[in-house]
C-alpha cells in the first residue's frame, strides 16, 4: 500500500481558517511538508502550527528567492524524489500551502511531478481575496458580475483594459507596485471605489484608504479590492 | 449587550470544507438562519446539517424563484427586521451561505440592511472555484496569471471578449446555457483545454470532457474550468 499525497489549503493567515478536511488530514499525516525561504520560518507553517500533531515529522522545502528564475525546477525536482519514496513507503504526506493550493500556490508544481505516479489529493482553502472581502465587508461579485483577478506585476496597458472590462477587481501581490497602481486607479477615476488591506486576518492586519497608504511600507500581502458600481452597489440601490 | 451577526460560508457542499471558525460561530449560535427555496430544502442548510446542534433554534429566509426580479427586496427586508430584532435581545445569529458569503452570494442583502446598525462579521468559505479546481487536479492560475469569472448567462460578444483576454477562466452558472458555452469554446480554439464539472464535492460529483456532456441535465451548480497554456501549464515545460 502506498501513501496518499494531499495538498491542504490553510488560508491567509488565521489559523482558525483551515477546513475541517484539511485538518483531519494532517492529524493523519505521517510527514509534513511546506514551502520555506532560504533561511526563516516557512508562513505556511506558522499559520498551521496550532493544529501540527506534536512529534509529527517535517520537510522544510527551502526556495532561494531567486526573482530571475522562481520557482526552481531543481528543487522542486528533489522534494518531489523525497516525497515519492515517502508514499512509496507508505507513508501518508501532507503539504502545506498558503490560501488555496491551487490559486498562485506552488503546491502545482509538487502535483505535476506527483501526480501521475501516486495517490495526490488537492484539499481547497480559503484564498486571500474571499478572505479580503469578508474584512473589509465589501462584497466580490454578485449576479452576473465578472470578476477579475490582477496581479499587481502586469503592465499598466494591461491592467488599464481589465480595469476598464469588469465589475469586480482584486490585484494582488501588490508590495512595491502600490504607488503604480494607486495613480492608475486614480487616473481612471477609481480610486475612491477601492479598498486596500495588508496581511488578510493576520494579527497585524490593517484596511486603509488608498490615500492613507505609505508606498514604502506595503508588503507583498497585500491586495486592493474594487467593485465598478461602488457604494450603489452596497447602497442596496438595486433591491 | 447586543448579540452579534456572522455571516459564514459553508463551503460548496463537502460537509468537512466548513472552517474551524464558521464552527465555532454556529456552535456559539441562539439563532441559525440560512436561504431556502419557497418549498423545500436549503441547500446550505443541508451542507452544514451535521454542525448545526441540536435543539438550535433555526429561521430559513424562504424566497419566490422568480426569475424576473430576484432577489425580493421585501424578503430581505422582512428577514433583516426578525434578525436585527433578535441581535437587540442580545442573541447571536448565524447566517449560512453556499461556498463564500462575498462571492455571488445573497449574504449582501442582508450585510447592507444591518451593517451600520449592528455588529456584522463575515467568516469566508470555501468557493466553488477553488473546490472545482482541487477536484479536477486542475490549477486555476500561477505567477502573473490573470483570472476572469464568468457568469455563463452573459453575452456571446461579452464572453468571446474576457475570454481572449484571460489566463485562467471559471464560467459559473452553467446549467442551460451549456450547449452555447461549448459551441463558444469550440469556436475559440478552447474545447478541449476546458473542463466540466457539477455538483463539485457533493456526493454526486461529476468531472466530464465537454464532448460527454449532456446538454440536457446540466445542473445550475456546474462550472467549466479552463487553462489557455492547457497541458503546458500542467507538464511543467516552465520548469
Amino acid at each position: 500500500m502506498t501513501g496518499l499525497l494531499t495538498g491542504i489549503g490553510v488560508g491567509p493567515g488565521d489559523p482558525d481558517l483551515i477546513t475541517l478536511k484539511a485538518l483531519k488530514r494532517l492529524q493523519a499525516a505521517d510527514l509534513v511538508c511546506y514551502p520555506a525561504p532560504e533561511v526563516g520560518q516557512s508562513l505556511a507553517r506558522r499559520i498551521a502550527a496550532p493544529h501540527i500533531p506534536h512529534g509529527l515529522e517535517e520537510y522544510a522545502i527551502r526556495m532561494p528567492m531567486v526573482a530571475s528564475r522562481f520557482p526552481a525546477a531543481k528543487i522542486y525536482d528533489e522534494a518531489a524524489l523525497r516525497i515519492g519514496a515517502a508514499l512509496d513507503a507508505g507513508r501518508n504526506v501532507v503539504v502545506l500551502c498558503e490560501g488555496d493550493p491551487f490559486f498562485y500556490g506552488s503546491f502545482m508544481y509538487l502535483y505535476e511531478r506527483l501526480a501521475k505516479s501516486h495517490s495526490v489529493e488537492v484539499v481547497p482553502g480559503i484564498s486571500s481575496p474571499m478572505a479580503s472581502a469578508a474584512a473589509l465587508g465589501a462584497p466580490l461579485v454578485s449576479r452576473n458580475d465578472i470578476l477579475t483577478v490582477l496581479p499587481a506585476p502586469l503592465e499598466d496597458a494591461e491592467l488599464r483594459a481589465r480595469l476598464a472590462a469588469s465589475d469586480g477587481i482584486v490585484i494582488m501581490k501588490i508590495g512595491r507596485h502600490f504607488a503604480r497602481i494607486r495613480d492608475l486607479l486614480r487616473e481612471l477615476g477609481l480610486e475612491d471605489d477601492a479598498r486596500y488591506i495588508e496581511h488578510a486576518t493576520m494579527e497585524n492586519q490593517r484596511c486603509l484608504a488608498l490615500s492613507e497608504v505609505d508606498p514604502e511600507t506595503v508588503p507583498y500581502f497585500s491586495m486592493i479590492l474594487l467593485h465598478k458600481r461602488g457604494e450603489a452597489f452596497l447602497e442596496g440601490s438595486e433591491l
